[in-house]
């Protein structure tokens, strides 16, 4: 049925789709439903606490023996700047009154906390199907280190060259992520956002200069998507954004609306809520501010400022102060449970394949 | 052997290939080469003179009887403005200092003539198979009498709301022309170019948005890029860069050695050549200047300043100063003669498509 079975064989699962990590917006839950559906559930770490990834690590095993894929950022935490982060803080003054937030009583922001060795125990001890990173990878020794879990060890390149980089330093798959994903870039070579290739171009040209197989990200929501990506010569995809209006996702009342109404042409890069850029739909802050900042302080830190904004903006019902995540594809989403999705994009895309073949 | 035969009956070519219209880059002798391979060839008519698009018209008649697509671009000459210019010119001091220039000695730009009155009589005389326009289309009234002319016609959309515009104004099929693309970008409703889709989010979307049949653009330039817009929806795809490496293509040498060095994150999105955003390779001005600049006069003026600059470092072999316009596949691009690679790109396409549908 699938011509390419590098990712199928690789990972251990039966339909070449592998549910993005959505940090944030998904727990063990989702990643249960995609991956008694044939394809590989994900468990997004970067915004859990140690205990709270040991918990849903079990929860998932208690429901699933099928492979999980649990997911780490490894960004370097930055060095705390007072002064940058004050600057960050006094831009959003206006607002602040507006929702009568007193900005010395602001906590620091959430904490994104990279890999590290504890939770590289937890994973030699848990010994997942699958560990993947976004951001490149964590530092050789531990990286190493995690290797000894058994897990395939996956991340995204963004671009050809991050694409070799990964491969040297001995990923057994890649994540192509085209300009369309939703949520943060993978980007960890440079900063180029305004050069960023789209999946179209991505996909094809990491294939031709890596030996790894390559899964395809960034815009593919439908069958449409997950066809035409393994004609580009990705042997799997990787989908986002089309799980986030499913039940099992976690994703806010106030995402799921302005997910009901995106459009093709209404989202884009922005670092204003993390630091580091990520795709979601435009709102009033990307409007106002943004969408990116030269004075957004580095990645977490910028997110501590907008966080009690959120808050407020959200108990009235309102996305304005929200990162609503998204691909460009939003629109193409279809609201139902994340198995059946996952079961009917693999059919569905395989039926195309078909079609097109006689 | 082409499940969806909708572009190919409409416009009465065999193979599901449209070359683009590359203005500045190529004659009708590119176009007689791609619709002879059963393509459809485009003669590019935004800067030629009135005669020189007869002439072109007329050479390519008398070399083949198949389809030929004349474009025009569809943009408002804008008002001269004297000081935005003059700050415009002023910015290229020191690169005017550098090449020994005297900047008052600096002609008006190089013109974009939009269709008019004279170029439609001229179509309604020879009668080309396909009409198609930039920037969004002419003036209904002006419209309406090329149409008298039994061509069929086409636009660029960037996003869906460009799409089911060009559907109501009456256009026979619409280009849905991704974010990959090289050269300008058809924008024509807004000017938003960081959210502008990628291929693959835009082909489906305008799929799903109109009646008309849909042709592919932007970073398809193989085989696989061809499948995979024909599993997105598309009826058939627009190629551009691919084509630029052809003997046919009038391809100034630093553009052929700045094309074969191509990167998949090389090309950014500039106004500073013309005026309006286009694609190209990042080269020294885009990095100094851009690659998008505020000052930029409106297009096509903001062409004037940068000629002389261009045409002094072009004499030394630099491309510092050449709009090196590239979609974001230009390094998958192959050198060979037009008619082979258009051949080559659908045949390889129909077997690819055939060996996953097994």
């Amino acid at each position: 049925m699938w011509p390419d079975r590098r990712i199928i064989d690789l990972l251990g699962i039966e339909l070449p789709i592998v549910q993005a990590p959505m940090a944030g917006s998904q727990t063990a839950e989702l990643a249960i439903a995609v991956s008694e559906a044939g394809g590989l559930g994900s468990l997004p770490c970067a915004m859990l606490g140690f205990d709270q990834v040991r918990a849903e690590m079990d929860i998932f095993r208690q429901r699933s023996a099928k492979p999980l894929n649990v997911n780490f950022f490894c960004h370097v935490p930055p060095a705390p700047d007072a002064a940058r982060e004050a600057a960050w803080k006094k831009r959003f003054s206006a607002y602040y009154a507006e929702f009568g937030i007193d900005p010395a009583s602001i906590p620091a922001g959430p904490g994104r906390a990279p890999f590290d060795e504890r939770l590289c125990d937890l994973m030699l001890e848990k010994k997942p199907a699958v560990i993947s990173f976004h951001f490149g990878l964590p530092e050789k020794k531990l990286l190493n280190r995690a290797r000894g879990s058994g897990a395939r060890i996956i991340s995204s390149a963004t671009t050809v060259e991050e694409a070799r980089w990964l491969e040297g330093e001995g990923c057994d798959a890649i994540i192509a992520q085209g300009n369309e994903a939703g949520g943060h870039r993978g980007i960890f070579l440079g900063d180029a956002i305004d050069s960023q290739p789209g999946t179209f171009a991505l996909v094809p040209q990491v294939v031709d200069a890596v030996k790894l197989p390559v899964i395809a990200a960034g815009g593919i929501a439908d069958a449409r998507g997950v066809a035409a990506a393994l004609m580009l010569g990705a042997s799997a995809v990787q989908i986002g954004t089309a799980y986030l209006l499913c039940p099992e996702a976690k994703t806010s009342a106030v995402h799921r609306a302005a997910l009901k109404a995106a459009r093709d042409d209404r989202t884009a890069l922005t670092n204003l809520f993390t630091g580091r850029p990520a795709r979601g739909l435009v709102n009033r802050l990307m409007r106002e501010v943004g969408p990116m900042s030269d004075a957004a302080p580095k990645f977490p830190l910028a997110a501590g400022a907008i966080a009690p904004l959120r808050a407020k903006a959200e108990a009235q019902g309102s996305g304005d102060f929200s990162p609503l995540w998204a691909g460009q594809t939003a629109a193409l989403t279809r609201d139902m449970p994340a198995g059946e999705l996952t079961k009917k994009l693999a059919s569905e895309a395989a039926e195309r394949l078909r079609g097109f073949g006689h």
